[in-house]
C-alpha cells in the first residue's frame, strides 16, 4: 500500500472528525437554545422533565449547566432493574435535585395483579400493565403541567422518526389543558448522546456496560446483540409498531393515521 | 482403623437417620394438624396466609395437600428480586391461587422519596421506609381479617427465639378486631424447611442458589457466606436485634419486656 | 406531515434494503469463492481455520454450507471465559467437527506465573503473557501449515485498516516455510457479520447478548458501552495502537512502516 | 413466658459461647503444632502445600503467622473461575509468596480434547478430565518431594470421614519416594474453618459469597442451596462416592477396602 494512500486515508479521518465536532457543537448549542426556550416560556413548577433512568440523563445534565432548576420525575413502575433504582439516586445526589417517583394506584395494580398475576403482558401484551404502572400515574401528573420534557429521538424507533422538538401534546392534552411537549433531543442520535455522555462525564446506568441500550421494566427489556436495533430489547415478543408503552402514544397514532 | 469402627459408625448414622425421618414426620403432622384447626376455626375470607416470596411456600404447599384453598397475599413494596417476583407468579399459576400483592400508597411512597430518595434506610434505619412500603399496607390489610398465618421460626433470629404457634397479635389487633396469627413453622428448623422443600419438590425461589436464605427487598437483602447466620443477610449494616421490619414488631416488644 | 412525504421515506427505505440485500449477497460470494480457493490450493492438513470462540464462527459455517472439510484450531489460553468454552463445545458438535485446542507449555507458563502471577499484564502490558500463552503454541502449530485463515476484519481497529484478503504471513513464516495468511472476512463489517449470523441462524458465542462483541481472554475482555469501538473491550488499559496479540503482528509492522 | 427461662435460656447460651471458644483455641493450638512439626521435620523445598484456591487458605494464613516460609502450589486446569484467579494472585501478594501453578501437559490435553471435546466428563465421569489436568500434573510435581500439606477436612465428604493428620501417601509414594501427607485440618469442621477465617480476616474467594462452599474447576462446581451439602456441587450428577478428583484417591480406596 503506498504511503500517499495511508496519509490520504488518515488526513480524511481528521477532517471527518473536525466536521463531526462542529456539527456536535452545532447540535448542542441549539438543544440548549431550546431548553432555555422551554424554561423561560414555562413558569418553575408547570414544566418537568421525565426522566427513564437511561441515557436522558442528558437533558438533566444540560439543564443543570445552563443553571436552571427543573421539576423532574420518573415513573417508578415497581419493576425497574436494581441498577435502575441506584442510577435514578446517583443523579438525585449528583444534580441536588429531588425526583418525584411516580407509583402506580395500589387498588388498580392489585386488582391487574389478582386478576391476571405479575407476567400478563407476555400473554395478552403490555398495553394493560403499563397502562396501570406508567400511563395513570403519568397522566395524573401531567394534569397538573402545562409543558413536559422527554428524551424521545427520531433514530430509537419506527414509530418516533417523526419526533418533532416542540409539539401540542395530543395524547394528554384536556379539554381544560393544553399541553406542550417538549423533545429536545429528537434530532440527536444515539452516537451524540454517547458522546455528549462522554465527553461530558455524564454518570449513566450501569447496565448500559452490560448489553442494554433501550432501558424500561425488568422483566420488558433484555441486553441486545451487536448490531441490534435498540428497541429490539423492549418487548421483543412484539411487533416493531407497538413499541410505544403509552407515554408516547401520539406518535403510533401518527403512524396510524398517515400509512 | 477396624473394621468395627466404620461399621458402627454406619449404624449409628443409619438410626440417626432414621429418628430424624420420625421426628420429621411428627412434624409434619402437627403442622398440619394447626394448620386444619386455623382453617376450620375461621372463615374463608378471614383468614389468609402472608407468602414473602421465600421458603415459607412451605405452608402454600401444605394447605395445597390438606385440600384447603385460603387467600394469599404478599407484600409487594415494589423493590423484590426479579427472582423474586418470577417465583409468586411460578406459585400463582402452580397452585392455581389467586395472589394479593398489596402496594404502597403511591402517596405517602411518593412523599418519602421526594425528600429522602430511594435508599434512605442506609442513612437512617430500615424503619421508615418499611413502615410505607410493608407496615401500611399490612396494617390496612389485617384490619379486614381475623386471622393470619405466617412463617415465621424460632431459629430464624435473636428476635424469633420466643414465636409461639398460636398468639394474639399485639402489633396489629384493634380496640374493635382482635386479630389471631399463626406461626405453624415455628418448631422447624431450617434444615427441616429444606428437607420437606426437597422432599416434596415444591418450586423455591432460586435466589436460594445463589447464596440467599432469607430473602426481602432487593437492596436489603444479600446472600451470605458459609456458615453465616440467615439474618445475616438482612439489613446488614444495623444490628441483629433490630432485624424485623415490623411485620412481627410484636416478636421485639417481647424482647424489650423480658430482658 | 404529507402523506407523499412519509410515502417517499418508505420507498427509499426498500430500495436501499434491497441495495444492502444485493451488496450482502455479493460479499458471501466474493468470501465463498475465496474459501474455495484457499481449500482447493492447499491440501488438507495443511491448511486450517484459527477459531476464536467469537464472530469468525461465519468461517465455520461458509465452509460447512461449502461442503468442505477443514481442520480446525484454537488457542486455549486457559483464561477463556467459561461461556467460550461452552461455545467452542457447541461448534464442535453442531458442525461435527473435532477442534484442536492449543495449549501454552506447562513449563514457560509456571515459569511466568511464579515470578509475576497470574495479571502481569496489567503491570507491564500483554505481550509476554499473549506470547506464553498465545504465540508460542500458535508458532509451533504453524511451522506444520502451509496456511491458515483467520477471521480479522478491516473494520474491526485501526491496526487492521489495511488487512488484505491474502496475504503472505510475515510475522509466521520463516525460511523453510512460507506460509499464506488468508483472511476472508476482510473487507465485511462488524454488521455483515451479524446479519450473516442471524439469517443463517449461527449459533454464537452467548458473551455476545451481555455487551461483549470481541472477545478474547477472561481477564483482558470486557464489555462495552453504546457506541463504543468493539476493540474498546480489549486490553483496555493500554494504548489503541497496542490492540494486538501477536498472532497478526504483521499488522503492526505495517503501521510502523507507513506512518 | 416466664423471665427465668429467658435468663437460663442466655445463661446455656453463653456457657455453650465460651466452651466452644476454648474448644477452638485448642484445635488452633494442635493444628499449629502439627504444622510447626511439619515444617521442621522436612526440608524447605521438600514439602508444601497444596492450595486450591478455597478455603484451605487458612494453612497458608497458619503458617505465615507461625513466622514459616513454605514452596505453595496449585493446580491450574486452564478451567478455574475468572474468581479463583483473581484470589490466587490476591493471596500470592497478599501474603508475599510465590504460588507455582501446574499447567496440564499440552499434547496430552490437546489430545483428550480433540477426541472427546471439552466437556467429557458429563459424559463418562470425571476421571479422565481430572487425570490430565490435576493427576498428572500433581504426580509430577509429588515425585520431588518428601511432604505434602492438604486442606481435606473429615466433615467435607463421605469419602473423608477417615483422614488422618498425617499418613503415608499410598497413591502417590512410590518405590523409590515415600511421601508424607499431612491434613492439619482433618478434624475442623466448617464452622471451625470460616470462623478462623473471618476472626483473622483472612481474604477467601468471593465465590463463597455466591453459594459456592466446595470449590473445584468452574464447569464442575455450582452453588449449592440451603441446607445442601457441601460436597453436592462438586461433579454434582456423579455419585457420592466418586466425588474425589484423585488428589485424595487414597480416601476412595480406604472406602473400598474397608467396606
Amino acid at each position: 500500500m503506498p504511503f500517499s494512500h495511508r496519509f490520504s486515508l488518515r488526513k480524511v479521518a481528521a477532517m471527518a472528525l473536525e466536521h463531526a465536532q462542529n456539527e456536535s457543537n452545532s447540535l448542542i448549542a441549539s438543544t440548549k437554545a431550546l431548553l432555555t426556550d422551554a424554561l423561560t416560556r414555562f413558569e418553575s413548577g408547570s414544566i418537568a422533565v421525565s426522566f427513564s433512568g437511561a441515557e436522558d440523563v442528558v437533558l438533566i445534565d444540560m439543564i443543570h449547566r445552563l443553571g436552571y432548576t427543573v421539576d423532574v420525575f420518573s415513573l417508578d413502575t415497581g419493576r425497574l432493574h436494581p441498577e435502575t433504582y441506584e442510577f435514578i439516586e446517583k443523579i438525585r445526589t449528583q444534580y441536588a435535585t429531588p425526583i418525584e417517583l411516580l407509583s402506580p394506584d395500589a387498588k388498580a395494580l392489585g386488582d391487574l395483579v389478582r386478576e391476571k398475576g405479575l407476567f400478563s403482558f407476555r400473554e395478552d401484551g403490555h398495553g394493560e400493565c403499563c397502562g396501570v404502572r406508567k400511563i395513570q400515574p403519568l397522566r395524573q401528573k401531567l394534569s397538573h403541567l402545562k409543558a413536559w420534557i422527554t428524551g424521545q429521538r427520531k433514530d430509537q424507533s419506527v414509530t418516533r422518526t417523526d419526533v418533532p422538538l416542540e409539539q401540542i401534546d395530543a395524547a394528554f392534552s384536556t379539554p381544560d389543558n393544553e399541553l406542550t411537549k417538549f423533545n429536545p433531543l429528537a434530532e440527536w442520535t444515539s452516537a451524540d448522546v454517547w458522546q455528549y455522555i462522554r465527553v461530558n462525564e455524564v454518570p449513566y446506568n450501569p447496565l448500559h456496560e452490560r448489553g442494554f441500550v433501550s432501558i424500561g421494566c425488568q422483566p420488558c427489556t433484555r441486553a441486545i446483540g451487536p448490531q441490534e436495533h435498540e428497541r429490539a430489547g423492549r418487548w421483543w415478543w412484539e411487533e416493531e409498531t407497538k413499541k410505544e408503552c403509552g407515554l408516547h402514544s401520539q406518535n403510533v397514532v401518527n403512524i396510524i393515521a398517515t400509512d
